[in-house]
């Protein structure tokens, strides 16, 4: 072998140039005397010509075969545009069979009907396909265009442990049984979150790591065992100089990876407006239909459920989606189920038309409640109105969930299109119906707003946080906050949360011990590479961005593991499985 | 707070000039009526001035304690030539406590005496020292260098899995107890060997990763729990196009790193070479005394030691050094002591003097064969031979350990000096004592040389495999081959390994098959991360180029890491301790 040239690089001005190839047979067709190979790389495809004397020996050759062959680039007659080399094809002089390969279990091309399971058991093959490679290509595009900004700004990467202390809080912890310590484990790391506070103490004062991070929580489309975290902070910074750099970032990333221009600062939302007007904390903006308050119209109203929502001290807000009366019955059940799949007891759905509503709730409406609506709305004929009343938090999660769908079926989420916003000033707690008691919103280790320190005497439902989420099209990139700096109002948080001293003790003992020793402010935040690389390559979930996942059950298909070991392994591990 | 500057950076151009610093007191001390602080951050230290009227405000001011000041930058009367910034001092105008500190249990400067328990504990403190934050600032600094050659080469970084399956062949995994498996475990990767191979079955052609690998071994200075392999892999490339890639990755890096233009090719040494010559496979040719054959010379000796040995087919190898005939007693015994602790039986001392040879063994020696010595090895007065006759390794390892010692002794190891080589052709199998059987010497997928497949069927123990080792000072930095690509190659060797068809189906069944489908021809490496740190920054342990390294004892004195854990966790995940 003395390849010349990768396969997708050969063009006209190539022509009469003596080349050697090395690829995979993407496709074999005889024309008359004449056999074709498609011959595929990493960069492409190539057509060669075999000539008569040459099909004897290419009989067996198939699909999926390795070759080296050496030849002549000439001009097509009759060019395929379709194709980055459709102007040239490859006479071939000499070739050579290097490997030989039974037929795939699935198609190598960029369509596929092969089932996942399927994909993930023959990965090496479900990642011979174009489309596949080219999103793990562009995954390490991401990574590099990220890490070049980080260089150049003075960060440095750090690695932190992967065999770290379990401190049960948050999500589940996946563990190590230790030979040496019999009894003890260690925890993967569900973030480096503690590490990189330290590597502040310790005087880094910028850092980033792309960390691997674990949770052994159940999967979805956009989850797995475990997954990259793109981990950053700095010492000394404000909220919006952190964020700063985070947007040169990206508009630096959306320029070399997608090729578009994308326009920082981006837009800022409070978590209270993001809510207000979009029912969601990561609000989708690349399209309208935001939720609009009309609780005052109805607030002498004889509905019962209007009435007892606004006695309790509720809202009631709409979206209206215009041009949507042609909605049949069915439709509306099942958004009437997905607003009770989020917590809503019912769904109002209203149709305009001709100054009036027609719908089953109409009823229930006076005449200067519909007029208000008309007016308030600026409502048109088809317009459609869809009203929930509940508490402030749950009105908003059910119209933003509504809204995502609905968003959805318009075709309004357009893959192509890219939106960053920013949502701030989260609250610092929020209550738990689950543990029955204020949990962290963000982490413990968040740094409320200055102002909102006296409230943590009075009223910490009211608390709020310098913390921030950056959003990308309706979904989480990535999450952060100013730190606390203060040993008094780190243990204060703590208690808040209802740890007790010896709580704290044992699971942040040494991290509290590290504050006492001139802590530097500090804050920053973590992306989740996954979701970048996912939003980025326009795929359906991150399992299409990830070279070997795990599926839905945390298997993974090709390796089966999780297997059973060897008896002898536990034994050392000084550990039995449970009956 | 407004930084303007950081502390190290600011230098006669800047007078006059208005900055605000922020930082942490290295040092304060009162003259006359002036405060004076040396104030530290990551670029390094600045002289602060404060005049009178501060001093109050200043009075319970300590080390470490974190400050932002604003003043002018003034030039210093009385420069201090040591430090960067020893031009100029800044008269502080304002400043602002930020956060206090307690006295630290370790002293933050370059110097310390501290236990290293105790810098492992208080690591936050530890890498404030700007010996230790240099250090993983070069560690970075060799991240980016390779990194970037790979990137501008065509290699894409890939992750592959933290979680996948155990195959117990070599050192021991780490296991990872699975909750949706009951009864099943994952295992932590010891190195992504399959995988990348499977990259290269789906046609990535050019692979790397950063990756952390896991091996539950006992640990040593230059051994953690856990470690970074830069693992590369490349397709259709030869051996020799591998290395010279690897070589002006090095060159690169040595030039950004050290500053040091170091050249290329590297020396090459077959295995057997460099045990013959340095009796080692990561030779140390910063110094001579290379191991010389004097077998020939005792062909007919009376000295029973030798002739047993000669009868035995072994060999009789010396080193020679000069300057050396002040050597004691008690220092020959500890020599003797480290070539027994090797395996010699014994080690034979003589110094050379006016001709003659003296030490307990000269009296087993012929006078032609003392002549002989004088005439093959040019002996001058002062020589001391070191003679070892046993079987060729044997030999050849316990001459190589006593060179290094010598080597070391005698302050041949520069840490500033840098010397690279390969070391090639290495055996394709090793035998076992303790297993008594062959092992493969560098991994069951390393390809034998072509010429020597036949020798598979006759003589197992001659085959030599296309692998190599990229040797540093005496470390290996590296190791790699090209890989089999052929099925039933493949096969045989697992067989030779005494694999059972069970235990290969078991181990490797999903790799075997994925080599059916069109494996290409492939080959790469991988460098420890970790190792390449150590030697750049010139430290004596890897722990030093780690940010929160485990003790000897696979501890974490910081966390504590391992700890026991709630029971409730281990019930979900199926397990119990074993009493």
């Amino acid at each position: 072998m003395n390849r010349t040239h990768h396969n997708g690089d050969l063009r006209l001005e190539n022509v009469n140039e003596h080349v050697e190839l090395v690829g995979w047979v993407a496709k074999k067709r005889n024309f008359g005397q004449l056999v074709f190979i498609d011959l595929r790389d990493r960069s492409g495809i190539c057509q060669l010509v075999f000539d008569e004397s040459m099909s004897e020996a290419l009989k067996d050759v198939r699909n999926e075969y390795v070759l080296s062959v050496s030849g002549t680039v000439l001009q097509r007659k009759d060019a395929n545009p379709d194709l980055k080399t459709g102007e040239i094809e490859v006479k071939v002089e000499k070739f050579e069979i290097i490997n030989k390969a039974k037929t795939t279990p699935l198609i190598i091309s960029d369509e596929t009907d092969a089932l996942e399971d399927t994909r993930l058991q023959y990965r090496y093959l479900d990642l011979r396909r174009p489309v596949m490679q080219n999103k793990l290509i562009m995954r390490h595009k991401i990574t590099r265009s990220m890490r070049e900004y980080l260089d150049n700004n003075d960060f440095i990467e750090i690695e932190t442990p992967m065999l770290g202390k379990s401190t049960p809080e948050g999500a589940r912890d996946y563990l190590v049984p230790s030979r040496v310590h019999p009894g003890s484990f260690y925890a993967l790391p569900q973030s480096p979150q503690l590490y990189k506070q330290l590597l502040m103490i310790a005087g880094f004062e910028r850092y980033y790591q792309f960390a691997r991070c674990f949770r052994d929580e159940d999967l979805r489309a956009d989850r797995q065992t475990d997954f990259t975290q793109v981990d950053i902070e700095t010492s000394f910074l404000s909220e919006v100089e952190i964020q700063t750099m985070m947007e040169e970032m990206m508009v630096k990333l959306m320029k070399e990876v997608k090729g578009i221009d994308i326009q920082a600062p981006f837009l800022r939302l409070s978590y209270e407006e993001a809510m207000n007007r979009y029912g969601s904390d990561k609000p989708d903006n690349r399209f309208g239909y935001e939720l609009q308050d009309i609780t005052e119209i109805f607030k002498n109203s004889e509905f019962k459920v209007f009435k007892d929502c606004i006695d309790n001290g509720g809202v009631i807000k709409t979206i209206v989606i215009d041009n949507f009366s042609s909605i049949t019955r069915k439709e509306i059940d099942k958004y009437t189920e997905l607003a009770k799949k989020n917590g809503a007891k019912g769904l109002v759905v209203l149709k305009a038309q001709d100054n009036e509503l027609t719908g089953s709730a109409r009823k229930f409406l006076s005449e200067d409640e519909v007029k208000a609506l008309y007016d308030t709305l600026s409502l048109k004929d088809k317009d459609v109105l869809f009203i929930v009343s509940d508490q402030w938090i749950k009105t908003c999660n059910v119209l933003g969930a509504l809204r995502n769908e609905i968003g959805y079926k318009l075709g309004l989420k357009k893959k192509d299109e890219f939106s960053f916003l920013w949502v701030t000033d989260f609250p610092m707690f929020e209550w738990s119906e689950e543990q029955q008691r204020y949990v962290a919103c963000h982490h413990p280790f968040t740094q409320p707003k200055e102002e909102d320190i006296p409230l943590l005497d009075t009223d910490i439902a009211k608390v709020k946080a310098n913390a921030y989420d950056i959003i990308l099209n309706g979904y989480e990139l990535g999450g952060g906050s100013l730190r606390i700096y203060d040993n008094d109002l780190q243990e204060k948080i703590f208690e808040i949360l209802g740890m007790s001293e010896e709580e704290i003790r044992n699971k942040f003992g040494f991290f509290i011990d590290a504050f006492q020793y001139g802590t530097p402010p500090h804050g920053g935040l973590a992306f989740g590479l996954d979701r970048i690389a996912m939003i980025l390559s326009e795929s359906d979930s991150i399992r299409d961005v990830i070279a070997f996942p795990k599926n839905a059950n945390a298997k993974c298909p090709m390796s089966k593991a999780p297997t059973p070991v060897d008896p002898a392994q536990l034994e050392e591990l000084h550990i039995e499985i449970k009956k």
